[in-house]
């Protein structure tokens, strides 16, 4: 997308984002950002949605200021109206044809899947895949969705998402620490789309949260992965009596605001009104509490012109997150090679 | 005045600027910014204004946050005083001489006519001619003044006051608009003073306020004009019955700011109190309008780094007002070769 | 500290500074900036404070965002413990040694004095010198502090709080001022800490703070103090009567941001108690009406892109302020030739 200066953050532009929930987009057009581009999403004659950046060709005004007329962008200034493909079609008062190249205004491809307006992020691009298909648990899972906007680079919110031993410590009480450590493993691999951690040997984990899902216990499975561009999941099995998975999908708005789209699926004994009722109160101190230890960290990364991290072992996924996205900006999406990423890590839980 | 960096913006220094109205310079000294610069206006003893840079030589102070004493401007810091010409004629405390020279502030030539304090933006100047004279329409003719700021710069906010076929888009219903468009045709020439773009054929406009001034309707005549270097001028003639002008005096703060001050005068067969009622909510209804296109205009130019604009024909006085100025700037006032600047355009109104 | 651009004022390093009150470093840790440096302070394990770069070595999240956990710094966001030295000494889940010298933050030395906490301000450093200490006027004197922020660099505010000339117009009516003025003398000479300037022959005060202090008048001993690199001292003797000192202790938060810890001691015939009635108000008005000025004058220097001052022999101390502190930035500290920085001024006061 637009900038001249060297991008401080990988900014992967091949790649679908989440533009906004297919309900925020109604008959008014709306404003978002992707990599620091404003864009204005509305729906086309047939109700599709559209995206064209936000800058009238004439006098420069935000499209979004304007209104929807039989399916075309009017601008809200002179009344110029634009087609779903960026062309201008209509200059009032002109006497002469509208449609010139010079009054066309970038495209951005768009399409709406599992309740969202994803967004190309490379304009006037014609991508051969689609955007990242959402799992399903199965019959009787439940599904929520929350929205946090965090003012946190892209690879800061992933790594968060995806990182084990903050939730002791940010989270305390909400689901793991209170308890002596146990050494356990994890096994990190390269996937098609990104990367893997599987946590072995986990114990049940405590607190509130924990106690909720899965009243009496169980074994353990725990995957940690990353989609390339923005999207982090964790799932976690309880036996056979809980399934839970939290898909968050981001969309780096700025270098230093990302959006999360965070889809909640699971499947419990219990009745899913029961459940949400007691997790949305926990889920969303979670998020609030990340989103602000991730501005205090985003604020030091300013603050210093830089990161300046000393890690560790079990600092996962995070470095690697980075390296795949620096990769992917440059347009080296392909898996590498599986044994230059795999790790196995110990680590105390 | 004072920036070294290369102006993104014209900044024409040698001309009258309105600084404040009559009335908004009393006993206290007033702080006001012209071009980027910080003025201070004061009377002096015989009550006339005088208007001085906004900064102490001692320790830089404001001198806006002092006081007037005797017609002379004390700091508020260390009482140091100023006579209207700049000069330095106290230092408290001090044992000797008050007013050497490096203890002065430069002076901007200030006057007062038609109840504005103007101020001539180059300092320590002594202009030879006076400020824009504003006209009249003779007797029976209403006079309503109102201030209107505007986060815009000067170029932007000249073109608005004088375009046309926007009324029909972003003041809908107020005055042009909601009927079959009429092909007329817009006489540009240049003027000694700047621009004027004659409007022939036009139709008696629909909408509220050209309800208001002419009930019976009636043949129109319509000129725009721009007085170099600041001045938007629009005045309408509806049969004899009603005659309507506007002129904009706008005074450029900073690059992104512009204040305007509208003079609106018109004669009618209604009351003149009558007309104002219904005038003036329509009046302040368009300016601000304009204020939060304008501003989305100037955000995009920030945005942007700089104008991406795609012109028709019909954009009639916009690029040669930024032209007049550019000229202006570097000091070539002339009428220039006037068949250059001379054009007629089709428009649809 | 920490700085590559070429700094527009001093910043002495090699130096004490009080980082805040004993009393407001209590369990908690606490955020400090010190020269534009952010710290944490806290409680080691014996009580004694402590501090370090407020940035965690892990994540970069500002530690004062954390607790203490048995005298240790423990980071907010993943755990990271820290020894009031500023090495790490835990890292929860890591299975191996916690202390790695990549994994140590930067301390700087502190210790408590005159209940204030003091801070050097270069990291890593033994002082071999300890902090400024507080003089005391003696059986019955009292004492009262005031904490006060101003917008505007320390040199500014220095000069501001041992500048006489000001106190008639900024505090018109509060001391001096409101008479016919007289000839004094200023003796400025350089003492071994910094600059002292002796007014000899000055008048009792007018005003109600003096009226307050001395009621039957009397011959005044008044000194000026400058004491390197940032404390102003104004002692006050009116005959036997009264005597009244006020050390202004002024910490560099950034470039143009001084926290002045403000200590009055003062011994007069009357009950302290009822000194401290009449002074507060006074003192406090005092105080707000130079940070007022003082932002103000910052704002200057901010517009103007430096100092554009025209100095007079009574500006006593300021210009001389300036020139010790550029001095001792580069490390400089000696007293210098006395001749050279002894002055004799008349004053009129």
């Amino acid at each position: 997308m637009t900038d001249s200066a060297p991008a401080p953050f990988a900014r992967v532009t091949r790649a679908w984002y989440v533009a906004c929930a297919s309900s925020e987009l109604e008959d008014l057009p709306i404003a978002r950002t992707l990599l620091g581009t404003p864009l204005v999403l509305f729906r086309g004659p047939d109700g599709k949605p559209a995206a064209l950046l936000d800058r009238c060709a004439h006098r420069n005004v935000p499209l979004s200021l304007g209104r929807r007329v039989d399916g075309r962008l009017e601008c809200g200034y002179h009344g110029w109206q634009y087609a779903e493909d960026g062309r201008c079609v209509k200059v009032p008062g002109l006497c002469g044809e509208a449609g010139k190249p010079a009054r066309a205004v970038p495209r951005f491809a768009a399409m709406e899947q599992d309740a969202f307006v994803w967004v190309y992020a490379s304009p006037d691009s014609d991508p051969t895949e689609g955007p990242f298909a959402l799992p399903t648990l199965g019959d009787g899972s439940v599904e929520v969705r929350r929205v946090v906007e965090v003012e946190s680079p892209l690879t800061m919110t992933l790594e968060n998402a995806l990182d084990v031993p903050h939730t002791a410590v940010l989270h305390r009480g909400l689901f793991r620490g209170g308890r002596e450590p146990r050494r356990i493993k994890v096994r990190v691999t390269r996937t098609a789309g990104g990367l893997q951690a599987e946590y072995l040997g986990e114990a049940r984990p405590e607190g509130l949260a924990a106690k909720i899902l899965s009243p009496s216990g169980g074994v353990v499975t725990h995957f940690d992965r990353f989609i390339l561009p923005s999207i982090a999941q964790v799932e976690y099995r309880l036996g056979m009596e809980a399934h839970f998975m939290v898909t968050s999908i981001c969309t780096p708005l700025e270098d230093f605001r990302t959006r999360l789209h965070a889809v909640i699926s699971f499947r419990t004994r219990l009745p899913g009104w029961l459940v949400k009722l007691f997790l949305n109160p926990v889920a969303m101190r979670i998020f609030r509490q990340d989103a602000v230890i991730l501005k205090a960290q985003a604020g030091a990364l300013r603050r210093w012109g830089g990161e300046h991290y000393s890690s560790t072992a079990i600092d996962v996924l995070g470095l690697q997150i980075a390296r795949l996205l620096r990769l992917a900006e440059t347009g080296e999406t392909g898996p590498g090679s599986p044994e230059e990423w795999a790790r196995e890590i110990d680590l105390e839980v």
